[in-house]
């Protein structure tokens, strides 16, 4: 099966903190120059979609909105679909996506990585509101990302602790939810096992997009740590050093 | 098999805040002037064992030194026992409890029930240390407790959330590790089938007692709700109104 399409994850694999990686942007130019549509999914959830795609200019590389697929996003979807009113534990950055939305006498709990948010008082709230029986949304159970300074909590431990507090389980609504990669297979025309999926984070990305039905790859960056792989050794997934190995990769076997 | 000893765990059975429950300090003489030794055991890891029985005596409830059991002294023994460096999230009132041990260059995560300590940047640092290969030692797994004004959450969810983070499993040193409940009924004389557990949390005073060879009461007072018996359907627990009838059958059963 010939790869027709790409979803690429973005931080970790094409930059780390406001740097593009070595070569990250001449090989995306190459990917695109070779007419396969590109699809970015993130669950980045500290920052609003519009910030997202100005910060990807900045670093040079270029995204359009339609192109872009982030789990708040899809998390406003449900809410929407559902008439939800929602209690947003979300990092303060991201509140303004959720602005016009009716919050008031709250029947669901939306959580994303808060961050410094993320203190007693607020995980109480949260507990409390689904003790009472609220809808419980979650953007996503990344374990930790990779900062400048060493591997910090991201949402899935907090997602975790209310669900074992609460004998709940969360809805999660990004990555390694199937139904957001396949809206995102969806947008290029696509099926899953046309598209190869590209990310750092060995069970959200790799497992995450195998077990919905796409092609998979890790690379060597980001949140990669050795032995990540190990995770996969019953899995055809593609392992590559980085970005720039894998769209070689790509573009050799379609040639 | 006749009762021989009694365990008492403290909070919600027999009292709530600085209250002794109703009747409850008669039925404690009641039990006293039977003959039953009497341990009391408890996972609270917000205050000083010193502190505890002080409380107890202001409320009318006498209790010796040598009756308690408490977390913070079993997760106490095992860091001495081992030569473990402690880094502590635990409450504020409770670093006395550990203040004569070396705390430099820490080898051991130690989490109590740190309350409003439970903020991002402390479970960011336990996190890091889990993840260099600190051990991980935790003074109960309880998902919550009854407040003034609700429900709230215990230590339990913060353990969850760092092993789910760190892939690291905690090693449990209150209720319901059998060690702990072990350690008061042979500070009886007794084996655990002759001893009867007395509590208000299903999980880990009832059920754990009993996967510790005990038998067991539930008491619907405390942190009881409706229902919280249906996960002992299959188990011959006693489920007693309170303290007060608990002790009345247990009287009755030996005269």
């Amino acid at each position: 099966m010939v790869i027709q399409g790409v979803l690429l994850d973005l931080s970790g694999v094409l930059y780390i903190g406001n740097q593009a990686l070595p070569g990250a942007i001449a090989a995306l130019g190459r990917l695109r120059r070779s007419g396969l549509p590109i699809r970015f999914i993130t669950n980045t959830t500290r920052t609003p979609q519009s910030q997202i795609l100005m910060q990807l200019s900045q670093m040079g590389l270029a995204v359009e909105p339609k192109e872009l697929f982030t789990a708040p996003a899809a998390v406003r979807d449900v809410l929407l679909a559902g008439g939800l009113r929602p209690w947003l534990l979300v990092h303060p950055n991201l509140e303004v996506e959720f602005q016009d939305l009716d919050q008031s006498d709250p029947n669901a709990v939306v959580i994303g990585d808060a961050g410094e948010g993320f203190d007693y008082r607020r995980m109480n709230q949260a507990f409390r509101l689904l003790m009472e029986g609220a809808e419980f949304i979650a953007m996503g159970n990344n374990r930790y990302f990779q900062e400048a300074d060493g591997l910090s909590l991201d949402i899935g431990p907090f997602v975790t602790a209310l669900e074992y507090a609460s004998g709940r389980q969360a809805q999660v609504l990004g990555k390694p939810a199937p139904g957001f990669f396949h809206q995102a297979v969806a947008s290029m025309g696509l099926e899953p096992e046309q598209v190869m999926m590209v990310g750092d984070d060995v069970q959200a990305d790799v497992v995450g997009a195998m077990d919905a039905g796409l092609r998979a790859t890790l690379v060597k960056t980001g949140k990669y740590r050795p032995g990540d792989e190990l995770g996969l050794k019953h899995t055809p997934a593609w392992l590559e050093d980085d970005f720039v190995s894998l769209v070689d990769h790509l573009l050799k076997e379609m040639s």
